[in-house]
């Protein structure tokens, strides 16, 4: 049997180990435009901050670990066409221009997710203008960050919330600039106000915010030297990162027939199986469903490719295997402040037509007397006629990721309300408050439920 | 409506705050023979430490706060009888040695649990022994522990581990005599035995632990000066902890006939009612309801006394709440080592007829390339034929909290192997690892239960 696999990064490089581990003489081979695999593209901005120096440390498995097995590693060779009538893939090596087609009895396209840079395109090849995508984008970013002072964030995501951080930490200036009242527009607004509150005063006044606003034009030639703003703020910057969020990499798939869902990603069922026999799609080019709407959503993340990645490998190879969804559940942080969610937000569950019931409380994460006591705000949303928990966001100097984890495992179960009233939850001293803010929000939620 | 509540710790403070938000109105007293009310016992060992200075800091709620919302309390009251026919209490004011009796229309039973001193009786009254159960206690131990050199803990439990960390923190040589083959035998010995290690290896040559042995023979007159144990180890010591478990206080609800359960605790329903009329029992003195195995146990810790006298007060107030029950979860750290449990051990589930399937790994709890990153060991055990989760016991240096809170959760829901396989928890690199460890075991878990 022969498998072939588009992309190397997260789902592609899991599937292809899991392949050969499942089938081990089966003939698998990676085909990347990239010149690496099996990397952590969520580590690069702690890689450019500087928390360690090496980049290769954000490689998972070696290329030559994969060769080891027996799988096939080929760089830089873009996939341009699937060919599924004859069960063939079309493929031009970078280095010489060569096209060549390729046989596959099973084909898992997994050609991960690329920065929107619609509205941006006359300024992209500028010499300090950058996304964030692969490991060759951090080293220029990280490298071109030490030479300079002042850095300009397009987007205020996950991604460039981390990027500020490592600006700031080495010292930079950096302005933002977010079409959205608050940066982190993926959370409650509350939530978000309350996020870019603590990054304005915890740093330094190396930061400006600027909301509701974005580029009106770049100024400079070779080099973006300064930027007008449509509410018509302007200044000089050194270098630009644009990051305004993230889309599925779908068209090879599209061209070929592959049935595209509403989210504008790869639609496959339970097996990551796409509309076209013996054709898998994975990762953050393949649509998901949430596990709390029952809706599709494109939700792209290094820690979902993975299971999918490994769930279309066992499918592929025989097995049954369902990967049943996504939470939503993220996490980030900025100097100290641990951001996260799972489930829906109440602007979600609302549009999805819910009920819904909220809170949003601030408790200590530990005992009152112990030197390491944080605050963690929490958010907790449920629906007014079926009592289920639709989502949380926890945020602050404390715990907030262990609470999230937590609703996390109770919401790929249904949880309800009442189920966490009572919730025997560990209780020491140095680890937690005796009456913890999962207790403390569910039971100001019950109370709003019963009136 | 006049309510009584006999203790003041936990339970019954909770009970007494709660009962009089709800019914403004009414009377509520509270009885106790302790010098104080409404603190954290937990936090005793802290306090012992010297992690903070001031033992008030261990109150929750103080006696003013209490007397300025209307409860009454009566501190160094000791209740000698309950004559439920009467609905009368029998008092006895330690200071003047003065009985009387009290009437009630509701009762609330929240005398705790005190700690097991049989075989002990005759040195339990020497000037350097001590068990650590009040306020009093806590002091009285910390003030001696700075005096001398080396002290002696009998048992290997939950107190003291967490008295042998604030002693060996103090520069303090302490000998730990455990009847087990390892310390904390209430986890499955393969983990024991691990933390054990622990606590050798990183202690300084501090502690020296004598397992499988017991007293043979206190040695001294006022003061035990040293002890000689079965084993025929004899050393010189200056100070003893007794800890070898504790027990309910239930002799002045057991000579009034009110039901006592199998586990030697008070019986009461999921509304904390005890089997006489107005009379609820909640805290360390009442049995609770394993939710994993739906047997009674008596399992005493704060956070559930908290929920318990929550519980009782809505109740007797009109209201209408159940307590479903307890997990079982604990936690403690010993000098950076977090231990921590939650559901049946594995040892529990056989005794209880479970057919258990379980596996133990160690994994980084971050990604490997942040500097925070650290191991976890989980033991995960699930049932061969429901495929339903039991429990889990987690240690490391790691987020082990974090693991077994998320497991809690999902035990509240009848979680199961499958349930784990691709749960969509957080992850960002300074927070977990993108292939989780509840993942990874689930995974060898599920691969067990098809074989």
């Amino acid at each position: 049997m022969k498998i072939v696999i588009i992309g190397g990064v997260a789902a592609g490089a899991k599937a292809a180990a899991k392949t050969k581990r499942l089938l081990p003489d089966s003939e698998v081979d990676i085909y990347t435009a990239d010149t690496n695999v099996s990397y952590s593209t969520c580590g690069l901005p702690f890689y450019i901050e500087g928390v360690f120096e090496d980049y290769r440390k954000l490689i998972v498995r070696p290329k030559s670990e994969f060769e080891k097995s027996g799988v096939n590693i080929h760089l830089e060779h873009c996939v341009t066409k699937i060919i599924p009538d004859k069960k063939k893939i079309e493929v031009k090596k970078l280095k010489t221009n060569e096209i060549f087609t390729v046989n596959y009895d099973k084909l898992v396209i997994a050609t991960g997710a690329g920065p929107v840079t619609k509205g941006f395109e006359h300024v992209i090849d500028k010499k300090n203008f950058y996304t964030l995508r692969t490991l060759e984008d951090g080293v220029a970013i990280r490298n071109k960050m030490r030479e300079i002072n002042h850095i300009t964030l397009i987007g205020g995501g996950y991604i460039n919330i981390e990027l500020l951080e490592a600006f700031v930490k080495n010292g930079k200036n950096v302005t933002l600039i977010e079409r959205s009242p608050f940066i982190m527009p993926i959370l409650d607004e509350e939530i978000s106000a309350i996020v870019q509150n603590y990054i304005l005063e915890n740093s330094n006044k190396q930061v400006k915010i600027l909301n509701e606003d974005s580029v009106e034009k770049f100024i400079g030639e070779e080099n973006v030297t300064g930027i007008l703003t449509q509410k018509g703020v302007g200044f000089e910057t050194d270098m630009v990162v644009l990051s305004i969020g993230v889309k599925p990499v779908v068209d090879i798939a599209e061209d070929a027939g592959i049935e595209i869902g509403s989210t504008g990603a790869i639609k496959v069922n339970s097996r990551m199986e796409t509309s076209i026999q013996d054709i898998y799609a994975c990762g953050d080019c393949a649509e998901k469903v949430h596990i709390i709407s029952n809706t599709p959503v494109w939700i792209p993340l290094g820690s979902t490719a993975n299971k999918e990645g490994r769930t279309a490998a066992m499918n592929l190879c025989g097995d049954n295997k369902d990967f049943e969804g996504v939470l939503g559940s993220a996490i980030t942080r900025y100097l100290g402040l641990n951001i996260s969610k799972t489930g829906l937000t109440e602007r979600e569950a609302r549009r999805l037509g819910y009920d819904t019931v909220s809170t949003v409380i601030t408790k200590k994460d530990k005992a009152g007397y112990m030197p390491e006591v944080e605050n963690i705000t929490l958010k907790l949303i449920a629906d007014m006629r079926s009592h289920r928990i639709l989502g949380a966001q926890a945020i602050g100097c404390g715990d907030a990721d262990k609470k999230i984890d937590s609703i996390s495992v109770g919401l790929a179960n249904h949880l309800e309300v009442k189920d966490l009233l009572d919730i025997d939850l560990t209780y020491a001293p140095p680890f937690s408050a005796s009456v913890d803010i999962l207790h403390s929000a569910a039971r100001i939620i019950q109370s709003k439920i019963k009136n």
